[in-house]
């Protein structure tokens, strides 16, 4: 069975969620985050990097977001909720699938750093972030303009990779999400979803034992 | 036939090695930085973050260096360069093929926009971001050994997303490789491929004319 090695608050709440999708078996193994919000050591004797999302299956350790959302639908699930190639939808499938973490959570962890260093904040580096991120949220809302899900009509791993920058990720990251009402309206139907709701309760950022 | 939207110096150079690599048809069109390092103006004409790579198929538009190979890869070359979700390589596979730009291209870039604050010089962060550069090299490094190639003995795709952070990338960032002799080691073989070497003199940094 697959072992979900699930951080706190982390991108991991998405493999959580997707398991829940598919239906698939996993167990799930939470790991609290240290005070100062690092990941604890021994996610490190599981993989070098330490950083979760991260899943075992049987002699497989995989980590990386995108990957294991990869793995798991095209190894386990025959390719459920992946868009086929021949889909006129596919390009939209392939493209949201991999903006989540390689241009929005990018973007949005430089912003992120950037907060952390008090003596950045005249510089002019990180007003021009802020309207990088600003103009990240613009297309993005303007991207759900008339479609349900990321990739068309039908829901997708690509929702799976696009939720979190704008829900858990704003723990971390405080921004307004109301100028974008097709970003909100989204996320109404995304928060409607049964297996979503069952996996915020297991992993969401509420989730877990009282502290 | 498909449009591939170059940027000197920059993620796209990927792209028209993968086409060299299939073998496919394509037209290179070529921008060039602004004095600053930007892209100009016309590539936001042409997708709305304005950001390398962008190709173009009939009426798909698409960005996002991952997304790119994936939609080339499986809708243009029945999945060749893809490793297929039975093989014992899918896992690497995948992992790399994300890890490229969702970890090590987005650390570099923090480290890319905190370099060009002068007042985070001597901020703890910097030192705590450099020392994640370092980690994950040695990760890379770690995980090359007794590999030819990131999904094991055969050229992938995922390679064409991994190489840039290493070549190109070090124009921008700049940092030593020598302390990692499986990444060097790896870019020796990875530069003696003819449809690298052709890549590179069409869209690699010292391609185009002088300026």
């Amino acid at each position: 069975m697959i072992i979900v090695h699930h951080l706190t608050s982390s991108r991991s709440e998405r493999i959580v969620w997707l398991m829940e999708e598919l239906g698939l078996e996993y167990k799930l193994e939470v790991f609290q985050r240290e005070p100062g919000g690092a990941a604890p050591p021994p996610m490190k004797a599981i993989h070098a990097l330490g950083k979760a999302p991260i899943i075992r299956d049987g002699n497989v350790v995989l980590a990386e977001s995108g990957a294991i959302v990869d793995y798991i639908v095209h190894r386990h699930a025959g390719g459920r909720l992946a868009t086929r190639p021949d889909s006129p939808d596919y390009a939209q499938y392939v493209y949201w699938l991999h903006f989540a973490e390689g241009s929005l959570m990018s973007l949005m962890l430089i912003a992120l750093v950037l907060s952390r260093v008090p003596e950045a904040k005249e510089s002019p580096v990180q007003a021009r972030i802020l309207g990088r991120v600003a103009l990240m949220l613009a297309f993005v809302d303007a991207s759900l303009a008339g479609r349900d899900y990321f990739a068309g009509t039908e829901f997708t791993a690509a929702d799976v990779m696009m939720v979190f920058p704008f829900t858990t990720m704003r723990h971390f990251l405080d921004y307004d999400l109301a100028p974008y009402p097709n970003i909100t309206a989204y996320l109404g139907r995304i928060e409607a979803r049964p297996a979503y709701r069952k996996a915020m309760a297991l992993a969401g950022p509420g989730s877990g034992p009282a502290r």
